[in-house]
């Protein structure tokens, strides 16, 4: 079986650039100028050992990619009919977000395209998403206070990232699964900076619904459901929706009639639930917590806090918190996890053991180049 | 490399049924009860060259299955956190619809199961589905009449079929992504008969939606959207719209303001325009099609047909068009879409030819057993 060693770099002027020295020796050494420029188009030759998951979103590829020498994501996108001008416009979307460097985004490595199938390439995660934290209750019986703190403040962090720069950058679509954990479970936000893509692939902002999950209009302020564009204040409604899912660990509005109510009850104020049925009495810092959530979620959005102020919320829990205590956390959480992974290790393939997988492999294959 | 030559068959009861002599043999000699109650589970060491492809409402694998030697496909669920009993319900729900023979119907073969992917196994459909054929326009320039009024004519009958069962079955996802078409361009509904799978799944019916593509609410009939049970009425609905976007070729409500705005609509009465900008004026039956287009979509649902009349209507249509116009339609349509498909070969791996490979390979993997 042969493989191109060389990972090739195809500026989005069309110039192409191959690099025989690997990609991160041009991530580091190009300035930033440049690096928005070129950007990487992943060859299906320089990968191997191709492994589909289902995520909280959709489907990804883990690959191993042969000149890096590491592993890698491809979260699949699932848009129809992508022409060559949206293509283009997702290729400047990525470049223009890839130098904002920070340690809570997950950086876009480049793209992968092979016939049909469209994704966006990143280092892969460890540990899943926040949405398999929250909701995979097999493989998490507990999660930890200490530790859901710290993740949400990490996305605190990455936020106020995002909205700092200049100009500032909306996300968007701030949800659980664009959560991303590391080894460590240090959050990374992923997805981010699509912006013109969705645009141009969906029309007008709330037309993003034709390819989002439904679930995920739940994260929407009232004012971007009734059409609204984009806004800093709308990333706060959703950040707000994800940490009250996030210490509830429940779905926002599960079980609740139809979706159009739900919506409409939305525009008209409906919040989920902070009764001790969602969100427990004995919660660490409950009604600390809470009045933030309800002021994220805030119906009018002038009167929703900034970004520096959920961070200063988060970071000042946080701080009260012994470092120690989370690294027991974390310890007791990897522990339960591996309990629960060999539990399912040896039953019968017909019962199902879904939900307890989120970092293994899926399923393995080897390229075979036919083209 | 090894595989095993044999498919395996589990009862959903449990007891353990291995077959030698390949899984269609059972099918024809088993009595639809026996059928009923065994339901295969396909090893995944029984298939080779795995294939990851993009499909109209998601993401499908084509496999060669060496014991069947044929193509097989496994069309992959989304839905997150199965637990054993959905699965159980699931398995009970395509073990109850296998026995529904009709040519209109496309049969499950079994269940796909490998770690947290879930799947559903049927034939290879080699030309991809009625939402390709309407909505990629690169491959298919023009749809011919004759064709279109005989996929259509199809559809009525695979839902006259699943409506005349005792019980009655109900569809409940009717949209042309779940039209699939085989060599010769002849329909099959899929995706039939997951009842209980879908109520147990997503609670009550318009929750759904969580799962649900937004773009699939869209099929959805008021008293649906609103919060009532499924029924054969809904149905009928939901094939009106599906007319209408065959005939048209556009996507309902596509442009429109805001999804909710849309929903709330549909429920006052809102339908797709059927002004010439959307249904050509030169259309052969336009004025019968259109007024049946409305009688479908009404919004009383008693007033709206039921499937036997749906299968005259278009039958008659049907009937007024030459044998062999439909035969050169369909060597035109085959013959446009090898000039597409060639025309896309050699293009650098940058320009994006997307939506123009719908019946072709996307990626072929060869599995490496590591388990």
């Amino acid at each position: 079986m042969q493989f191109k060693a060389d990972s090739h770099l195809v500026s989005i002027y069309s110039s192409f650039t191959p690099l025989s020295h690997g990609f991160y020796a041009c991530i580091f050494r190009a300035s930033h100028q440049e690096m928005a420029k070129s950007l990487p188009v992943i060859a299906q030759e320089d990968l191997d050992s191709f492994t589909l998951t289902r995520t909280g979103s959709g489907f990804a590829l883990k690959a191993f990619h042969i000149s890096w020498n590491t592993h890698i994501a491809v979260k699949l996108l699932t848009s129809q009919d992508t022409t060559e001008r949206e293509w283009k416009l997702l290729l400047q979307d990525i470049a223009s977000v890839r130098c904002f460097e920070s340690e809570r985004l997950l950086p876009s490595l480049g793209i992968y395209q092979y016939h049909r199938l469209v994704g966006i390439v990143t280092e892969w995660m460890n540990n899943g998403s926040l949405h398999s934290l929250i909701h995979e209750h097999q493989l998490y019986p507990e999660v930890p206070f200490p530790l859901l703190i710290r993740i949400l403040s990490d996305v605190a962090e990455g936020l106020h990232h995002l909205h700092s720069l200049k100009p500032a950058f909306c996300h968007c679509s701030l949800k659980p699964s664009n959560v991303l954990l590391d080894m460590q479970y240090r959050a990374k936000i992923s997805d981010y900076g699509l912006t013109n893509w969705r645009k141009k692939q969906l029309r007008s902002d709330l037309q993003n619904c034709n390819q989002r999950n439904c679930q995920d209009l739940l994260y929407l302020p009232p004012e971007i459901l009734e059409g609204g564009p984009p806004s800093q204040e709308g990333d706060i409604y959703s950040f707000g929706i994800l940490c009250w899912e996030s210490l509830s660990r429940q779905k926002p509005f599960e079980g609740q009639t139809t979706l159009l109510e739900v919506l409409t009850g939305i525009c008209s104020g409906l919040r989920p639930g902070i009764s001790e049925k969602f969100i427990p009495s004995n919660l660490p810092e409950r009604n600390r917590l809470l009045q933030f959530i309800a002021l994220c979620w805030y119906q009018e959005p002038d009167y929703r806090p900034r970004t520096a102020e959920c961070v200063d919320l988060l970071n000042g829990i946080l701080i009260s918190i012994n470092k120690e205590e989370i690294s027991t956390a974390i310890y007791n959480l990897m522990d339960a996890k591996e309990t629960a992974l060999n539990a399912c290790k040896g039953s019968e393939i017909y019962t199902l053991q879904t939900g307890i997988c989120n970092s293994e492999v899926s399923m393995w294959h080897e390229v075979k180049i036919t083209l």
